[in-house]
């Protein structure tokens, strides 16, 4: 049976969600889960599920707990976090991957050292899943926050990652791919879009070319590559709209007899919508890169969004994605493709 | 009587568009407005509105019009395009501003050109006007498009621009100003964010420091500062996410009897929200740092969008924009501080 290690202590309502979460997924998704944490919150929170001594479930303690606060560089001298701990637990092979909805920079950090990088591999990169207008295609946006500088040749890995990761997990048959930028055209955009083009265009896989912010929810792109910086800031002022969407609804809904009575008949609908825009239907935010698999929770995560990041973590293992990058970039050769920057 | 010249054939429903919130500006807001474009399409649209003998509004033949397709280059060989003449009128003060809904490079690049830039300004930057969770409390997103790579002090620049147009035209008391980064600390986020805080410090205003993407729409912050670049990415990943939303949400509430009865009682609401998150309330985003007044419309403007393009060129006149800019990029001298560029 395949194995998880899942950090227990990690997200806003850890270790409660965690561990509800490793119930769901051990009960639905024929995986064993591994909690690393402080023994005895988590067996106390494990109690709560009667049947958690037939689930394949096992508790490794962790002394110590990264938290929101503490800065990546902190997080080197807590050898005994639950954090580091479960990444040690994939390093020897004890486990085909791992999740935290911990502190992002210290997971990604963490992952990093301690699981080490696939070859080929300059650094590795946050994928974010986007909901479109099509439902069941969700876009890949690599990278969401791992990288602020990235060279041109590490965009071009992006791309080839986010690919595999969009064909192997999210089963989308032949991905198409697109540059972040602020215009259609070659000639658009920075220095690094520009000097991208060329080596996306020598790669195995269907480049469509530049493409704009609005275009991340229309659909007919499957994987968008972009720095960190500018990932991470489409991914924040997203959710800051969603957050603002809600709140403008509650309040126009609210605000009169038929609103609320409206709000009330459309119940249904409103969930549905919820659920289409909820970052916890898909779970977290695979780092494409490192060895092992190592998702990204969202540091608000309930039980389901724990559930649905170990489910990626087994398909992402299961499709052998990281063998697929390594294969891929060794046939990509970048080194040998001259990057003209300007 | 103050008059604004309005492009008649910018949008992408011109001139019909142009020429409906014309009369409505002309007859609600007490301002002389001069329509430039072909004459006779122009006169005929106008002949639909009864009063429109006894409006202000006077009509200016240009036999050229730029396209959404054109270049920014191949504009300058169309001396005598629309834009380019209602942007002489204004240079050559037979208007205090001009409105166009045409393509917005060509808008900038020719209201830069013919109008000419502030003493002070670096570049001209394109503010865009963002909705919040606090209602009556838009947020000014500097710049959205016009530069790419941008240098600190024209960061700093776009600050003290940002801010007196918050105040003035915005009318918010005492505008605070972030730099739209991917942390809150200092030293977080990448070189150029880094840079500007120095300055930012040394300005009379109330800098608050790193904002993150999601703070945009938190209504915390009343000026936020990037290059252009992230400010077009921030701005086109919103336009998306809103329409995907307004899809979500009609797709919801048909699928089931329930969520239309819901809908069909809760209209009002939507309108109400609809409103909120609508472009057309703010009328369109204004070009900082030219002389006179520019402000750019969204292709798509409607009448009410046109309208209130022309209400925000008024204000920005009437309040003396351009001379407080002028005046507060004076006394900032920035030239007489270090910049330690990494």
């Amino acid at each position: 049976m395949l194995t998880i290690a899942l950090d227990a202590m990690g997200g806003d309502h850890a270790p409660q969600a965690e561990v509800e979460g490793a119930v769901l997924a051990a009960r639905q998704l024929g995986v064993g889960v591994i909690l690393v944490g402080q023994k005895e919150q988590v067996l106390q929170e494990l109690r709560q599920h009667e049947d958690y001594q037939d689930l394949p479930i096992e508790i490794v303690h962790a002394s110590e707990r990264v938290t929101m606060e503490d800065s990546t560089q902190a997080v080197r001298t807590k050898a005994d976090s639950s954090l580091k701990v479960a990444t040690r637990i994939v390093r020897d092979g004890r486990a085909a991957g791992m999740v935290s909805a911990g502190n992002t920079g210290a997971v990604m950090a963490t992952a990093k050292i301690v699981q080490g990088v696939i070859p080929g591999v300059t650094r590795p990169a946050l994928a974010g899943i986007f909901p479109t207008v099509k439902q069941g295609h969700p876009v890949v946006v690599v990278d969401v926050g791992a990288n602020v500088d990235c060279s041109p040749r590490m965009l071009a890995q992006f791309a080839v990652m986010g690919e595999i990761y969009s064909r192997v997990v999210l089963r989308r048959p032949k991905p198409r791919v697109g540059v972040l930028s602020i215009g259609e055209e070659e000639h658009k955009g920075n220095e690094l879009t520009r000097s991208v083009w060329p080596l996306l265009k020598t790669l195995n896989l269907d480049f469509i070319g530049n493409v704009e912010g609005r275009d991340i929810y229309g659909g007919e792109v499957d994987v968008v590559v972009c720095d960190g910086f500018i990932g991470n800031v489409a991914l924040k002022v997203s959710e800051g709209l969603v957050d603002l969407t809600k709140h403008l609804l509650r309040e126009s809904l609210q605000a009169s007899l038929t609103g609320k009575i409206g709000a009330l008949l459309a119940r249904r609908a409103f969930a549905g919508f919820k659920k289409r825009v909820d970052y916890s239907e898909y779970g977290g935010a695979p780092l494409l890169g490192v060895r092992g698999v190592c998702i990204v929770g969202h540091g608000r995560s309930n039980a389901k969004a724990i559930k649905n990041a170990i489910r990626i973590a087994k398909e992402f293992s299961e499709g052998h994605v990281n063998q697929r990058i390594e294969d891929e970039l060794r046939l990509a050769a970048f080194e040998k493709i001259a990057v003209k920057v300007e």
